[in-house]
């Protein structure tokens, strides 16, 4: 009965045009897979441009919240989980997810993708180069690094067959 | 864009049948009016019970787990949200829930309800007899006493009609 | 090598001058057992009146914040611990303290004696009558009414015994 | 009144010999400072060791746990603060040190960096190479790369001066 869970994270006030388009992208091909939606609920870049993506496509949105007030979760999330947490947040933002993309961001988005890691989730970067940060995880293939959003869709479609059968 | 969404919380493996039932029936309604029904996430008492029941109406069951593993949410919650916090996923459930229900529980029941009191969350006790407990909040309509769903379902109707004239 | 910690609960901004002259008479009192008072942190109420008597007696004290600056805790704690939680630390505060002292309060102070019970830790009210809540508990002699700081004092003392016997 | 207090992150069961020996040098050297030692509190790697570093020279040491019983902590840990949050104590730990430290680490100990410094901690690499990994915060003078305890603690110092000047 649980649904699968795709968590988008990245940049918020500070990401750039180009990255806020493929956020989108990414949110709307994540809908049409029939996939929910997560990322961190508030109305800025990354997270504001997925669950606008998602939502195009009619898809389910979550947003983590690191406010207390759910008034200030972004108008395209329709269920903010509001934590009260503050960046405390982001490390509910990797549990709950299933897979994490990575698009490119700051300090914020690599706790998350290091959290992640930690917790043995498969993240994806959406070109987010790290370099060699993290390599014993790259070469074990759980961390990856791809260029377009039908890319990332198609390598999830394909390890959850791997994971479903 | 932001669902409605009803927190129903209550005990887990001590819970009696009558309170279990109540529960479905509740969950069965909050489901019928297109509200999102949120608990405790776990495969137990009041949160299996409520989430089946919203889930046999069709709708939509967000689950907030004490646990640091999905697995472990009951197979009616659709959007389990991980926290690996222990209890203190308690202030979570009702900081995300618009109106928080509360059915006979124990320690970590009376836990939710004087945080809901404490952040401004209306509580409907629904058979759940806590005597001259928040005397205030009771006196101020914030502590409702009710002894069946349908009267509860009709209290928040009223309550929502009010906040959104 | 681990210090005994008391953890000291009770009301803040509405707490009473009797409230909180009891308050400062436990803290110097703790101090002088040489055990660690911890509670909430604040500067009000419950919170800086016990740290303050603890001070008095020359003790250590640690505070749990609620808040995301340390700028914020009494003048009276030595160690801050900053969560950014919200109310979300209360159940820090129980988790971390060995026993758990609680004074007059409301929604605050009664969310953290239920926590307290529920994860298995001994709770003294201090003049504070929850009447027949959490009977069982109380029947079980893991929630002592008492009625005098030094009572408490003793309380402790008694039971710290047994479970280094 | 409050404390200064010295956050020590770094790598847990799999930390070298070395830099064990350099995380027992700087929690020696902190204590003589009179400052307080904070880390992860666990009985593992960077953690024990700078904890008991610290206690060798008479300091206090305060461990922020990500377990949900204080008997996991190191022994050479005086106050273990109990969260129960798993990684999620991470953020906690840069929230409550005045100053981070971080020694080489992997996921775990990248998260605290990146949580830091968002949160405006200044941020002391001892020999924990991350290249061009959060290069603004780098030309801002606020991740700072070391090689020796005594020289961060020279760094601390000076840092402290301006702050109180």
């Amino acid at each position: 009965m649980k649904k699968f869970i795709i968590g988008v994270m990245g940049g918020a006030e500070g990401a750039s045009e180009e990255v806020r388009q493929t956020a989108y992208e990414l949110g709307y091909l994540i809908a049409q897979e029939g996939w929910v939606l997560l990322n961190g609920g508030r109305a800025a870049g990354v997270m504001e441009a997925s669950a606008k993506g998602a939502k195009s496509a009619g898809g389910l949105t979550v947003g983590i919240l690191p406010d207390r007030d759910a008034g200030l979760a972004s108008t395209y999330i329709d269920i903010p989980i509001v934590t009260g947490m503050g960046d405390g947040r982001n490390y509910l933002n990797i549990l709950t997810s299933d897979v994490v993309i990575a698009l490119p961001g700051k300090t914020g988005t690599v706790s998350e993708i290091a959290l992640a890691l930690k917790n043995g989730k498969t993240v994806y970067l959406l070109n987010f180069d790290l370099g060699n940060l993290f390599i014993e995880y790259r070469m074990a293939g759980l961390l990856v690094n791809l260029h377009k959003p039908s890319e990332v869709i198609e390598a999830i479609r394909e390890k959850s067959l791997v994971l479903l059968a």
